[in-house]
């Protein structure tokens, strides 16, 4: 983690403030200012791309503006976060400038790559022994932070607050509620640089295993919901494609990576193949992955995991993988998350009832994953548990399948929004407090 | 250049080929497994984005492959240009599996970004006192290379070899033999690590301004095929706002850069904020200068021409700015050759009478800029005429403007195609083999 900027814990003054408004203000007056410029039809085959090179520079530059959160002792990744809600909500203001940044498909894309660097590279910090000595909590972990949601949501919250729905609606309420997105949490630890503490490890083992449950629960809840029952066959081969899938590219990666490292390096020793070798291989696990039905960052994680610094001694070159994959990280991670951050609909808080019942959801999300914790065994079980918190995408794409099967209503997709939202915005800065009250003697760097 | 992956000119071996074959041969088969397995439903979110996870992967690894032209004394794009010629042209072999890569938008928009990051690369590379040296030199070979082609195209040996035709068909002719494509060149000074040397100064400044004079020439062109006349007004407020822009990015940037550099430190000194301020000060440049009708990698040009070590002296990383652009270039150039290679059809070369003319024009084509290099003083003066002679992608702008104008013909579009890449893949080859006769004293590392 000695690669990661050093946060500068100096005087938090108003001149902090002062500048980041005076950079934001900036940022969107050069906005304004390039949209106003009159097209004059000379530019026939530039420009179509160069004006996402202007929105990634913004992007990168108010990303970096919003690191000042750092000052308030804050992971950068909730500036970031912050700063996405900001522009993605500056519509309300009657600015609708940065919009278009939101449905651009290229933005989009180099969001996904962001996320899946982070997690090749966060698979690379993370240390496969470790991993393995933390495997039945973690498999403990994750069995108990999809189990209780899913209980509580489908059975009991779900019923209770928003009485009159269908059964289905309350399977797909209840699935939302377990699928664990690891990316925020993921950056809060390295942020922090406390990647290297067990409870880290078992969070990341655990959101792995998570995903392979949450393939499984969508498999299931789908197969009610349309057909009326489960096929036990197909919920088995499903299963087992994942696990294999894990297994096998943590099994036979360990086997084949360094023989390939061999051969390329033979092609070419330096540290343009190294770079390629190690990128490539992450890119297409996680296509493979997504082959499966896992997240694509399940793969990218399982590739980091597996690479090792010996499987490059055959090259010459004197950087190492992380430090050749970071600068990739600095440009494309923090796209991923002010395009989460701008995602948040603020809108979708104005409605009162909607937004009640929604808070009451989310008190079982949030305590769902938080009584995961306690299993975790001999470690600081309240990280644990807001470490498996954030829900992020995953829960969306629960709802947003229930919505195009006709089960979620439009209030009950609202609530689950508003559940991500919160579940997106708030662990940041829980675990950033749970982090620094128990100081424990810090490993020197 | 000591960054650069250092040339493996070890043994040529009937063992390279094979390698080389073999990994071709993997790749494909791997494809073509991809794509046979079922779309089973299971993967509603995922798998959009992942399919161009694992093109970028396979695009990387043939380049990467295709560095065994190095192996042979050629220079790496070289094989990354013909890699690309090789995949681009599976169709006719009846494997189709490669074209969706040349049709998606996602990589189209990762090459285009490639280069620009290549350019910026080389603007960092280059010392603005150098280039301002070399700057008459540079200006005078830019000339010659944009008139002679221009007059030779228009009114010689396009009327002789193609007679029949429109006087606005020739124009259009004319100007297509004008523009140089730098990024060819540019690689090639960069793979041999020649980009100190004089002549590579002049080619990059002959480059830049002839940006400059196709935009005059684009603009005095097309209102001459639909207006009828020209504007003296309208082509000095293009002239000027093109020169405006590269002074004052030059200028201005010399005196903003330090400052911006200082400003910003203040909120992060760490290798992230120094990574983010140069590359979107790369950005923006590039976005500014297609706002004025340049080609975006001229902006990113100037960009790494201002920025200098010294304005990061406030920062504390102890990787410089070249190091930490780098890896991005090993994620991104390859892209953009490639993508470039593909492009090329052979299709077009089959019809006969059609080939013959082109290779009439390509022979003015080359000489036209051949000759520019005599001007180019006490230097290689075949050095800095072969430099300038590839045409890539921008040559095809103005057919593309002229065929939707209704001026230009199939046929004689296809002869500027034809042109354009002849003149993409030979300069690699000559390029490599006149800086080998040569040997001159090098400069030590």
């Amino acid at each position: 983690m000695k690669s990661l900027d050093s946060i500068t814990q100096s005087k938090v003054g108003s001149r902090s403030l002062v500048l980041f408004y005076l950079g934001i203000i900036l940022v969107v007056l050069a906005m304004a200012a390039a949209f106003s410029l009159p097209e004059d039809g000379s530019t026939p085959a530039h420009g179509a791309s160069a004006v996402i090179f202007l929105w990634i520079a913004i992007l990168l530059l108010v990303a970096k503006f919003s690191s000042l959160v750092e000052r308030f002792g804050q992971p950068a990744v909730l500036g970031e976060l912050l700063a996405g809600v900001v522009l993605g909500n500056l519509g309300m203001l009657g600015l609708h400038m940065f919009e278009p940044i939101m449905h651009d498909p290229i933005i989009a894309f180099l969001a996904e790559l962001g996320v899946v660097i982070l997690l090749f590279q966060i698979g690379l910090e993370s240390n496969i022994k470790k991993l393995g000595a933390v495997g039945v909590r973690a498999f403990l972990v994750a069995c108990v932070g999809v189990v209780v949601p899913f209980v509580l949501g489908t059975y009991v919250v779900g019923p209770w607050l928003m009485p009159g729905l269908s059964s289905s609606a309350y399977l797909f309420l209840g699935a939302a509620l377990t699928a664990t997105s690891v990316g925020i949490t993921a950056r809060v630890f390295q942020d922090l640089k406390k990647l290297d503490l067990p409870e880290a490890q078992i969070v990341l083992g655990a959101a792995v295993i998570d995903d392979v449950l949450g393939l499984i629960i969508l498999a299931v809840v789908s197969a009610i919901v349309t057909v009326g029952a489960i096929s036990v066959g197909a919920i088995s081969i499903i299963t087992g494609k994942a696990v294999l899938f894990l297994v096998g590219s943590i099994v036979l990666g360990q086997i084949i990576a360094p023989r390939l490292g061999q051969l390329f390096s033979r092609i070419h020793s330096g540290s343009g193949m190294k770079f390629t070798l190690a990128i490539s291989f992450g890119l297409i696990l996680a296509w493979i992955a997504s082959l499966i039905g896992l997240a694509p960052i399940v793969g990218a994680f399982a590739a980091g995991l597996v690479l090792d610094p010996v499987h490059f001694r055959f090259f010459k070159g004197e950087r190492n993988i992380e430090s050749l994959i970071e600068p990739l990280g600095y440009f494309l991670v923090p796209i991923f998350f002010i395009v989460t951050g701008m995602g948040v609909k603020l809108e979708t808080l104005m409605n009162g009832p909607v937004l009640l019942v929604a808070l009451g959801i989310t008190v079982v999300a949030f305590a769902g994953k938080i009584v995961a914790g306690a299993v975790a065994g001999d470690v600081r079980k309240w990280l644990v548990g807001w470490g498996m918190v954030p829900r992020g995408e995953v829960g969306l794409i629960f709802a947003t399948i229930g919505r195009s099967l006709g089960v979620v209503t439009d209030d009950l997709f609202s609530v689950i929004v508003i559940m991500i939202i919160v579940s997106t915005v708030v662990p940041p800065i829980i675990l950033a407090w749970l982090l620094k009250r128990d100081v424990i003697p810090q490993v020197i760097a």
